[in-house]
């Protein structure tokens, strides 16, 4: 006879959950603001992004906020200056992106099982298919990632020269990268290593990661040019 | 006694020569017309390419633009359109980007000796500054290629998983792409290859090419989305 107090996992879909890490600091954009902060059509990149995984039709339960902590009170301020009613946890970061996301994993520490993508707070025009698609991945393998192939032909620079590679086996990585909550858990509580460039680099001794497609609009604000380029693009994503 | 009439190498510059391929159909954008005809800042792609290889400062003596024999009599057309007074040669292209460079090749072949710079129709933002640097190192190195490192984190896909790159290493190719116009006539002499995807992998088994900075701005024309972005970066370059 069934146990109807403890449903089984088959019949439970785990909860949605998301981590926005920014780290910048705004030094490499010339700025005088973080470039998460930066206005977008009016509004900070932070906002447009967080709307973003906030879209009704991603269903995702919690989302955890990671700003550096002098800059958490800056935030507040604009979430009251812009009016922001998005539901979000806020988290202050450690000194680099795998401290950060690993303080936002500790924010979701109430969730014993629940699919997370990580996201980028300067990825502002992730669209509702990519993130979907790296959540749909995940529930079948428990680690997957955005990503596109180079558009351009690839060189492999060493001391004696460069050689042209296969870009076709090639991925750039973007984000969304998302995981079953325990998986990411315990790579995040292995040590830091260099390596670690992004997510899937954390979890790689752990789990395979799948790849998805993502979007080449999908862009990371890293120069004020990129800025402009996010204006182009923002109503086509 | 110096013979004056015959000025050996040494004293004399080299003349800077340049090849524009335009191969794209417009098929793949979706257009009604080929991506080297749209409209960008209300002129043609093309125009906007060849006034930058034109740029006085370059000094380049010669410039040859590679069209499919259907888009001949329209570029023809524009230039009267548009008033262009750009001297160039116009010569019709091949079924592949190599057979079209090849013909451009064969139409400077009043030129003994020279730097030949062969650049993507389709990539009219480039600056002076990354020719410039692609005619300087190719002075030097008799091959230069303009290059950037990708801004994402890389990996490298099997049928068995993906694995993490070192994008340090790895550069993302752009045009010009400048030779010294022998070498690239001997590189383009042997029979075509499907590794050629850029004239370095052509050259690659004659000579070490040097890779120089590109310009992340440096864009080539591909998507629709590309020539929205161009318009946002084109007062930038």
């Amino acid at each position: 006879m069934p146990d109807f107090r403890q449903p089984t996992p088959t019949n439970q879909k785990p909860p949605r959950l998301a981590i926005i890490v920014a780290g910048g600091s705004g030094t490499r954009m010339g700025a005088d603001r973080p470039k998460q902060f930066l206005l977008l059509r009016g509004e900070p990149v932070l906002l447009h992004t967080l709307r973003r995984l906030a879209a009704p039709a991603l269903g995702v339960a919690e989302i955890v906020v990671v700003l550096p902590a002098e800059q958490v009170s800056t935030w507040q301020q604009l979430c009251q200056e812009f009016g922001v009613s998005i539901p979000h946890r806020l988290v202050a970061g450690g000194a680099t992106r795998w401290a950060s996301v690993k303080a936002g994993l500790a924010a979701l520490k109430g969730h014993a099982q629940g699919l997370v993508a990580v996201h980028d707070g300067v990825r502002p025009l992730v669209s509702t298919a990519v993130i979907e698609r790296t959540y749909a991945a995940a529930t079948v393998h428990a680690a997957a990632a955005a990503a596109v192939q180079p558009k351009d032909s690839v060189r492999l620079v060493s001391p004696h020269g460069s050689a042209a590679q296969n870009r076709q086996r090639l991925r750039l990585m973007q984000t969304p990268q998302t995981f079953e909550i325990d998986l990411l858990r315990r790579a995040y509580a292995m040590p830091e290593l260099a390596s670690f460039t992004d997510d899937a680099t954390v979890v790689d001794d752990l789990c395979r990661v799948q790849l998805v497609d993502g979007d080449y609009r999908n862009l990371k604000i890293t120069t004020p040019e990129d800025l402009l380029v996010a204006e182009a693009l923002f109503g086509t994503t």
